[in-house]
């Protein structure tokens, strides 16, 4: 997991040696001797010094411009605490990159150099959407969410957190959703490890802290993770805002709320497998209006200089996707049947972000069977869209922590579906590299790619059937999404087909192009 | 089963002896010589001799008014080849009836009397609209359709019609969907054995023969049919049009419609188990309109003496259900959670009556598994609705005739859902005498009777729920509505109540008032 450095140490010596209490001393690069180099898509931080009196938060400004040739990408910087201060880059191009710093406050840095080397092997870039409908990693690679949920796990410590992150390496999910801010509900009562800002002595457990100071540890922290999850190839959907809240984190002021976004895009958007999600139900905080949440996303727009996708999530009202200021929907609905006609509306890719859980909680959405579960995603994929995982089972008694359930806290995954998510996403990556497009006929469930038809036949079970499929030559498998196997048919089919099918219900037929060009 | 009289021969003397070739002449009554005498919801038949002569479909006329005390009935009567003219009357009420015939033609009967005794044991009368949503007989008992669909089962000859009536018997089916006319759609290319308008020689098989003649053998075999169905407690949900036609019987012209009508209605409406169903997917009859249905919804509104149920199902494009013509919805959807909107908008009974079937077909609508088509009845009955059931598996190999499949011709049965369905039916009957009243509240699936709360988890598995009982003190049962079992929980449940459930999916819970008033 050692791939690529986490951080390429700058300008070490116009640093100086810095006393850093962050988890990010375990995670100094071992290129840290080499200089003004990183690689492509890796975070290359310089380091400053500057005024640790009065408020930096609120008084001192950084920036830097990297320039490539005839092209300059603005950041900017932050403060870390001490007399620290930060500036972070991610470059998408290898070459020589030369930087100027700007600050409000007296430094030693103001201009260098910066060699930036082709990309370390597994390292793609951000994900972009893609295929109209889809998503690739800015280097082409192309990259299908299947998602799951842990929206407190970074709030646990370390030894569940490392529990979560080794569960993660064994899963088949690629994304992750996770909250900034720490959470309180149901199965969901203990304080957090870190909290965002400062907490002078005498702030309560119900209250926010000074939100005009964040804490340097809480983000060293979060950073590590986001590091790790990078390291494991999973896309970080971080929710930014979340209605779950004891301290006052959902209530802050407007201006607070957009230092917290400056200062956290600033600090993070380096990191090439972050996604902004800007709230989580945002419908259900009572504090924000809508407008709230289009100025903040517009905010985002503006600040993050790699224009990582966004969206936003809702519990009942939805947002409006048709919106450019959100790169893709994120739904809470298993209506796929409207799949096609929101596709249509909004030209862009969408995640059926939560589609109810694998579990059996006492909560309407937390209690599916890992068949529903599996069966959601294959009617999300054949819907030409994407699904997100979750799961909340019951503790068992004597086996975790009281209350540790995966889709809050993380931990180890004890249902059916992941694995049969994990055989649907190989499947898709080997038949859809460009994606998969629902068919516009209302028979069975179908999509196609370049060079792949998969039906899905839901809960019907027919004994055959005659598939339409034109003049091309295709080979056939049947498939059985829960056993995972494919059973290759004798032969190759042609124009109307009709083929013996396993009658029973949730099969599947894949169609290949027995001759691809 | 012969329980009850099929047809009480009255004025035999006025008559004198008639050259029946009819199928009833299997049905004559043991009371035959019992003179003029019926039971409460049996069929009083005069039989008057008239004109063969001319065209007397087109050129006579005959009606009787019943009269009990101050009430009158009118009941149209109707030619049935050669010299046989018949009035039927389905008494509703015990007692002494006079009668009076009206006629455009000679005859001897012109009035008589009729004593109705009360109805045999069984005979519960037509079924009605009763309590808003739901069903009853005309004396009061409860009824909730549970039906089933064979649309051309009487068009099959004697063997098959018969084993069709053995299967129902054994059956939990209660009503039966089933077209008058002969039908032609795949898997249903023969002939039938009778048709209902005379054909002249030279008649082709795409002829529908002289719509201005009946053929009084199509209309008696059909009526023996209607009886045994009554016998045997089922509803026939006689459908009057429907689109699968090769013979011309889809495009009369407007009159032939109305006479046709006019002409069944006084055949058939004494039969207390007839409902109206005008039309099989009218939307797809390309021949007439809405307002043709509309015209002919009127038309048997005004003819039925009885006002049997009335209704009409579509395709794609749902009849006005709100229309005061229709007395309750006959839907093809499996879209049960509109149903509380459409019982609200609509204010009469929702019968989901194609939610596709049970099978192996392949036709998107002939291939539920036997879980699914379960599932569906428990959703239309825990929204407050009914559902009708279907079976379409491919015919087994040398087990049967070609092409003989349950939703058309009958036969037997071989799916998996009827004993689920049987048992529902029974739990249903045995909790909520005046029907199951959806519960408002959005979060599981539940519905309320005077004496019960019915809970159904769907896709749901929770361990453990917490039930708002409110004040009511209840015993629960968990039930498992496809193993078919019940299990007490022991005690009783008051208030907010946590009870464990099996923690799958697909299961149920019920709960009775533990001291029924």
């Amino acid at each position: 997991m050692n791939r690529r450095d986490l951080l390429t140490l700058s300008s070490a010596g116009a640093i100086g040696a810095l006393a850093s209490t962050s988890a990010f001393s375990q995670l100094v690069p071992k290129t840290a001797s080499s200089g003004q180099t990183t690689h492509q898509y890796d975070v290359f931080e310089l380091r400053l010094e500057g005024p640790a009196s009065g408020n930096p938060y609120l008084d001192c400004t950084l920036a830097a411009t990297f320039t490539l040739g005839n092209r300059s990408v603005t950041v900017d910087g932050f403060y870390d605490g001490g007399t620290t201060y930060k500036i972070r880059f991610m470059p998408d191009t290898p070459g020589q990159w030369n930087y100027t710093v700007t600050t409000n406050f007296a430094t030693s840095v103001r201009s260098g150099e910066m060699t930036c080397l082709p990309a370390q092997h597994g390292a793609h870039g951000p994900v972009r959407v893609a295929n109209g409908h889809h998503f690739s990693h800015a280097d082409g690679t192309p990259y299908f969410p299947f998602g799951t949920t842990c929206y407190a796990w970074t709030h646990q410590g370390d030894t569940l957190e490392e529990q979560t992150l080794a569960s993660l390496k064994a899963s088949p999910f690629n994304k992750i959703r996770m909250c900034l801010f720490p959470k309180s509900y149901q199965y969901n009562h203990n304080e957090p490890v870190f909290y965002p800002f400062a907490r002078p002595a005498g702030t309560t457990l119900t209250q926010p802290g000074d939100i005009t100071r964040f804490d340097p540890a809480y983000w060293a922290h979060l950073e590590q993770r986001l590091a790790q999850l990078r390291d494991l190839n999973i896309q970080a959907d971080l929710i930014l805002f979340h209605p779950y809240d004891r301290w006052g984190f959902a209530s802050m002021p407007a201006e607070a709320d957009d230092r917290y976004v400056r200062y956290l895009v600033a600090r993070l958007a380096a990191f090439s497998n972050v996604w902004w999600s800007l709230a989580n139900e945002f419908d259900l905080m009572k504090s924000k209006s809508t407008t709230d949440f289009t100025r903040l996303l517009r905010l985002v727009q503006q600040v993050d200089p790699y224009q990582h996708l966004r969206s936003i999530h809702y519990s009942k009202y939805m947002y409006d996707y048709g919106s450019l200021l959100v790169t893709h929907a994120s739904l809470q609905t298993y209506e796929f049947a409207k799949a096609a006609e929101w596709l249509a509306e909004w030209r862009k890719p969408v995640v059926f972000d939560e589609a109810m859980y694998e579990g059996n909680l006492n909560s309407r959405w937390g209690n599916l069977s890992g068949e529903e579960m599996t069966r959601r995603f294959w009617l999300g994929v054949i819907a030409g869209c994407y699904v997100t995982h979750g799961e909340t089972f019951f503790p068992q008694p004597g086996s975790a922590p009281e209350d540790v359930i995966w889709w809050a806290k993380g931990g180890t995954l004890h249902g059916t579906s992941p694995a049969r998510i994990g055989f649907l996403r190989t499947l898709l990556e080997s038949i859809a590299p460009h994606g998969l497009e629902a068919a516009a006929e209302p028979y069975y469930l179908h999509a196609t790619s370049n060079s792949a038809i998969l039906y899905y036949f839901d809960f019907h079970q027919p004994a055959e059937y005659e598939v339409p499929l034109g003049d091309g030559v295709y080979t056939a498998q049947v498939v059985d999404p829960w056993a995972m196997t494919t059973t290759s048919l004798p032969g190759t089919f042609t124009g109307k087909a009709k083929l013996p099918l396993p009658g029973k219900p949730y099969s599947a037929l894949l169609f290949r192009h027995a001759n691809p060009g």
